[in-house]
């Protein structure tokens, strides 16, 4: 063992078979725990672990020794900034989800409070969304109408929210964060555009009632003004403070005209009276016993979904800025946990919107202190300032709700999409065009079946290659992609590109079959050497299953029927096992299996040549000519 | 190009991108068309590719010509053994369906001259399965009940046929021929076994119930040396003979036992009066306006896949033996006239049943025409045999199913599936729990979407390998599988095991990091050379989509901020393009992506012995002690 050389190939190792249930165990810790999370607490004293399991699921525990005084004045700066977008646009997306809004201001209190001890972001900025306000008022509105019923609406959005909590903190206690994973960036994309293009459309139906005495082209021209200042502010991050200050300023100027022309008595809408005071308890309020039960809890897990696939994108992104790390599956329970006291305090569906998260990591947050000075700023605004949002118009939070949605509309981003992967762009137009002519519920189920589509395609019509001798080496790539690599004559090496599953079986052994008549017509035209050995180069099989095995075993058998050899080369540790386990090994024979396609081409080179001298091959006299 | 030698690594080849109509065609091609049927079409008059279209769709056109009389003779005979099979087991069959044993008999006329024109297989004997049947009446049942509703239930069970008979056509034609092939041999074990046993268990207490005269231990002995008997002549096929004419025997036998007993008279069931003549037309009786039409085509599309699905099997192991092909998008277009015209003639679902083609194929059959000499000899039958069945005793035609069933209860398979690939035995026993406990469709539905998991698993949750140096080599392993390979001293190589996709990039990313993060505590550890250099080998993964390449990114950025330099091993044509087209390549610099990891190495290690000469390298004293 380990004494070979180039004369002498190597040999194949077949791992020891382990225990059934050990390797269930490794299989098991490997899907559900990728990131080792216990890694820490082995081998520490039972007091240590203690205090290990209490800051993995309050992290603040940990951090809140080490927090300075520098880094509070950093994060009073950035944290009084988002409240400063929080309070307009709390008012704004409640009023989109047709919810009071005194709630969309609640939200801004409680559940930044609970992800500041849980989470483990240092950027991000926690507050209500657009997509998920929309969604609340699409899904629950066909069931009750908010005018109509309002009380009733308020407590299917409250449960709504515990069940979109409840899913989220499941999600992250039993480790299936990877549910959220099959929201592909390019789903997202879609979804996302096209979520804001519901949701323009239906506000600028409410802005055209309302401004039917002013020019519709000075609107047109006042929104391209307002998204061409937003689209740069983007992309120069130095101008953020316009784009954060922005909601607040036409808040005010927008009161203070209502104010002084005395307006809201000439038709324009305004907020009206909102109530003064903390958030009042609301877990009386969730209707598990309405008959719309299943309604809320649809909603709460398409809902929960959504925001996790936003607030964890969100999260990972700042971290990677600042290096450090987010475990996907602590922030669900963070995320569920917020919601689920959120749903008790009179809060709707919170999560980590990215443009409030891009202002308070640009205002220069330093930690998560940053969302309990925005929560403080809110409870003042709760407890004094509620009644100076009487004359706020309707029409300035219609605007904020358009200019966010529209920094959504990612052209870009699809473009970028077409441009890279076709089949992405696919995914990405389909989620798009099922949500806006469909429904969400539509969308999203064509758009992640799609993307799983994919998988299952590259799957089921793995690519095979023949690999040719790159010259000068003894390197054997794909002739696709390496045109100078050349055929090596009597032999036809194949690569098989994918596990062998039963759901590739047929078409390997159909399509195995069809290289080797390819070839063997290919060398009777050119009256090259004829075929003697096929080569199945397995480096990258990872798995296979009883159909693959019988597969193999047929395409044994037609090789051996057209007077072939069958060689494999560079069997992996899980294929091995098994060709072990069902005799494969006994029927091919342990010698027709080598480490490497080189040494398997070696053997083959010299069997042909001393074949030759000894029995005189049959009747092929060409040689070499390639 | 060409010219390098060892020294001078070779380049990696970034292939041309293809237009994405050429590749969305290739990629189609190879989806649907993976036998390339139209190569021989190519470069013929027109006059030859109609003949040779007639012959793809007719092949009775192609081989007629070349038909012997020695063909003829052993046809004869094989036709003429598995007529004596049908006769029995058709009208057991329809009888399983809640069909009159008619029809049964019909079912073998029609379907097998259609067949005989439009197969492929030479050695398929065409004809009725309990498990369809079983089907039938199970799913019809529900719906109308066969006893209070007779002719409305014949009626929905043509009219399921005809269903069948399109969507198998269907699924020809469209070249979606997949989807059968989701249909592992794992969930058809299990489902086949099921199936018997719910058959059994039906069938049993039939017959309880009649022989409640003579003692219930007789019976189960007799059973059993029924059935040790089949066992046996699976194993020695010198003794089919007993198999193939134990039912017609053991009918003849019952018939003339009742005949001269009158037990028709004393409680014993018999089939009765059998109208004499050919099949009626039926066209008429399909019943597509009936309120009971999705029933039907929920039936009619699951005994289809099921039918086709054991059919086509049946027909290509057969071929195996033989060394002839069988195409299985030609063969469903085949099964799926056969049952277009067999609903037409008053026939129900037939295929290609295992038992009947086994006899046929010990029988010595040569060609589709020992379908044509079985459905002569049922034709026979029916014109003036008919009378003959009147005192055939039903509890005769149990046993028949029973011993059938018997036979498809393959525990040998199951224990083999346990040994060989335990994730396989789970998607066995689920099917086999969910048929005999839930519903067929149930148990269908479970099994399928758990082998579907298992390939989603697999890309979702790749596994990646530390690589090191077989020793005296060049060559670099998983050191999990080679436990002699060595760690190359400050390079971490990393294996990925499957396509980068949406489904895996966040876990990949987390994954990678913690190898990094270990080898590095562990290098801490142990004293050895720091990590420089983190090599991704990347033979193994055949595709890559935009999520992907964000994920290369990241870990590009992780692995710079540790101070660490990356550098890729042999990226695959589909994954070079889409690096190059996403600037990824000059982001990593054209310089760190080698064709192998050996040259990798070989770079990285030069690389570490020019710095420490020259710069003197941090910390680390140490050097080669591995």
């Amino acid at each position: 063992m380990g004494n070979g050389d180039y004369e002498c190939p190597h040999r194949v190792a077949i791992p020891p078979s382990k225990p059934f249930f050990k390797s269930l165990k490794s299989g098991l810790k490997e899907t559900f725990f990728p990131d080792d999370p216990f890694r820490q607490f082995k081998n520490q004293p039972a007091s240590r672990k203690l205090l290990l399991g209490l800051q993995y699921f309050v992290p603040i525990i940990e951090w809140a020794p080490r927090y300075t005084f520098d880094f509070f004045k950093a994060d009073v700066i950035s944290g009084i900034t988002i409240a400063s977008l929080a309070v307009p646009q709390g008012i704004s997306y409640a009023n989109l989800a047709n919810l009071p809004p005194i709630i969309g201001l609640y939200s801004s209190f409680v559940p930044p409070l609970i992800y500041a001890m849980m989470g483990s972001s240092r950027d991000l900025a926690v507050g209500t969304v657009a997509v998920a306000s929309l969604l609340i008022s699409s899904m629950l509105g066909k069931e009750v109408s908010p005018i109509e019923n309002p009380k009733l609406y308020v407590q299917l959005a409250l449960t709504a929210t515990f069940f979109a909590g409840a899913f989220q903190a499941a999600l992250g206690l039993l480790r299936l964060g990877f549910i959220v994973e099959l929201l592909s960036h390019a789903t997202i994309v879609g979804f996302m555009g096209a979520a804001a293009t519901v949701v323009c459309l239906q506000q600028l139906k409410g802005i055209l009632g309302l401004v039917q005495f002013t020019h519709a082209t000075d609107l047109v021209s006042v929104m391209r003004s307002v998204f061409s200042q937003t689209h740069q502010s983007k992309k120069k991050p130095a101008f953020f403070w316009v784009n954060a200050m922005a909601p607040l300023t036409s808040v005010i100027l927008g009161s203070i005209l209502v104010y002084f022309t005395h307006a809201e008595k000439h038709g324009v809408q305004v907020i009206g009276h909102l109530k003064k005071g903390l958030n009042p308890l609301s877990i009386s309020e969730l209707a598990f016993g309405s008959p719309y039960l299943m309604t809320t809890i649809k909603t709460g897990i398409i809902t929960g979904v959504i925001a996790l696939a936003e607030g964890i994108a969100v999260g990972r992104s700042f971290a990677m800025f600042k290096n450090y790390h987010i475990d996907g599956n602590k922030e669900m329970i963070a995320f569920g946990m917020m919601n689920v006291v959120g749903s008790c305090t009179s809060c709707y569906l919170t999560t980590g919107p990215f443009s409030r998260t891009a202002v308070n990591f640009n205002a220069g947050c330093k930690s998560a202190v940053s969302n309990i000075v925005m929560a403080t700023a809110v409870m003042i605004t709760l407890l004094f300032l509620t009644p100076l949002f009487h004359y706020t118009p309707l029409v300035v939070l219609s605007s904020i709700i358009i200019v966010a949605m529209l920094g959504l509309i990612d052209y870009e981003a699809a473009m970028h999409l077409w441009k890279l992967d076709k089949f992405d762009f696919i995914v990405c137009m389909s989620a798009y065009l099922g949500v806006v002519f469909a429904s969400v519920e539509i969308g999203l189920v064509i758009a992640v079946l799609i993307s799983l589509l994919r998988v299952l395609l590259f799957v089921a019509r793995p690519r095979t290659f023949v690999l040719g001798n790159i010259p000068n080496s003894v390197i054997y790539r794909s002739i696709d992609q390496y045109p100078v690599a050349n055929n090596v004559p009597g032999v036809l090496i194949l690569q098989i590109d994918a596990p062998i599953y039963f759901a590739n079986a047929s078409y390997l052994r159909e399509r195995i079959s069809r290289w080797i008549y390819d070839e063997e017509d290919r060398l009777k035209l050119s009256g090259e050497t004829s075929l003697h050995y096929v080569i199945l180069d397995m480096s990258s099989v990872g798995s296979i299953d009883t159909s693959g095995i019988s597969m193999l075993e047929e395409v044994k058998k037609t090789v051996d029927r057209r007077g072939l050899k069958l060689v494999l080369a560079n069997p992996r540790s899980e294929v091995i096992k098994k060709l072990d386990k069902s005799k494969f090994i006994e029927n091919i024979g342990q010698e027709w299996i080598y480490l490497t396609v080189q040494e398997a081409v070696a053997t083959c080179n010299f069997m042909l040549h001393t074949c030759k001298l000894n029995h005189g091959v049959e009747h092929n006299s060409q040689d070499n000519n390639v």
